[in-house]
């Protein structure tokens, strides 16, 4: 059995978790109760100057560990695709000003065309801008989406077909963002990450849970604890890897958003200890 | 490419599809509209005695393709899975009284029980029910279910866990139930469906589609046509298999179920020649 953790060393928070909260209102919050890290969201810096968020981010103690996020790189037209690309130059662009180290791709999809055709998109697109990344110092990671997301946001829907996608380019800029969510109904989970870990592959590691009933596709995510994900034991196969980055509580949840964020706060530490 | 369907000689409908409709009414209208085989969900007939129902339904002209559905055979206690052993075997007499050959197995699951521990729990609970099945002549069929359905309805997500089951059983009795709903994301669905042929367990085929956004995880499929499941291109590869049975329409959605059944019944002739 996976020990639990001990305390908040590893624990980062998505800014979308908290979503009612404005960045600087986040930051603060999040330093004040001991939370070591942050992952921002594209649309908590939008219209703001990317390298004054990250000072601010900075100033209160925290470590960003990712911009959420680039991709989206499937379109029916080839024009399509090109904004698609320079779209994610600008976001690592972002993610340098900001100071995040990491950008995690939700790959995209486009409903009504054949998911072969966009998973080789998408393949092309991060061939694309590897190089803009890699020259920015930013890594990428494919984050493999849960299969009720493959017509309308992400045709990579398993660990196994991110790990295909970063094999094929070979890169060390490019590797998985797990997110327990999208992937813990795959009987093939522990291989899979085991195969990650020998391919130095696994950048990052999201928790939250699957409730019953869900009833919304995008937001009805549930507290660790509150669903049937077996966390814990996900994150000893990840540590079994010798991953020992943050654990990142990424949470849309009308439900949560609607409630008391700082009490909500207080409950994620408690959940991070008791049910990660 | 896979050429189209020319006319309805293969065209089955679930009871479910037309949900407004009572068991006479929906027999006599896919009867006059030209549909030959019919699907029975349990609830279609529910409190009335199944071989009426089934004398009612051939004298009508119809073939009766399966009775949906068993399964749910998961349970956190012993007693809870004798209960769901006896209950499928209710449903195997059920099918025999109908005159149904094939019963569709949803398998379940348990919020919050490991996955794992659900598929041990369904290979032991077919295990128990198919000797009933084959004494009966009744073939059963495990429908791998969408992974959004893990927690709570079916632990098995994949054509190849289904096959995993019918292989260690190793029954002639036991099959698989393809619906491109639950396995259109899965990019091993070709090759899977190819090794289902060889085994000889491909047993029934259901259509409709992904629509986007989806609003409902359990009630807002599509008619074909109306998504994004390249429903032809999978039906090229189950015929490729050799199989030529009944292609059965089984759409759940509250939109459709709203609407007037019998211009409903229309569309689905249209999408069953135009998108299938």
């Amino acid at each position: 059995m996976t020990p639990p953790l001990r305390n908040l060393e590893r624990l980062c928070i998505h800014t979308i978790t908290t979503k009612p909260w404005a960045l600087a209102e986040a930051a603060g919050h999040y330093a004040a109760a001991g939370v070591k890290g942050i992952t921002v969201w594209r649309q908590a810096i939008e219209g703001s100057d990317a390298a004054a968020a990250g000072r601010l981010i900075r100033d209160n103690g925290l470590s960003i560990v990712s911009l959420c996020r680039g991709g989206f790189f499937p379109s029916a037209t080839a024009e399509g695709r090109r904004k698609a690309i320079d779209e994610n130059r600008r976001c690592i662009d972002e993610a340098a000003a900001l100071g995040a180290p990491l950008i995690v791709l939700v790959c995209g999809a486009v409903p009504g065309q054949l998911l072969a055709d966009s998973r080789q998109q998408i393949a092309d697109g991060i061939a694309a801008v590897l190089p803009h990344a890699a020259a920015a110092g930013i890594r990428l990671a494919i984050e493999p989406l849960h299969p009720m997301y493959a017509a309308d946001r992400s045709a990579i829907n398993t660990v196994a077909q991110a790990r295909a996608i970063c094999n094929g380019l070979g890169s060390p800029w490019l590797g998985v963002a797990l997110d327990v969510y999208h992937v813990w109904w795959d009987d093939r989970l522990e291989s899979e990450i085991a195969a990650c870990g020998r391919e130095k592959s696994l950048f990052a590691f999201h928790i939250c849970d699957w409730v019953t009933p869900t009833t919304d596709l995008l937001n009805d995510r549930g507290l660790m604890g509150e669903g049937s994900i077996p966390i814990r034991q996900i994150r000893g196969w990840v540590e079994s890897t010798g991953f020992d980055g943050f654990i990142e509580v990424e949470i849309f949840s009308h439900r949560h958003w609607a409630r008391n964020q700082a009490v909500f706060l207080e409950e994620i530490k408690t959940a991070y200890i008791t049910q990660s």
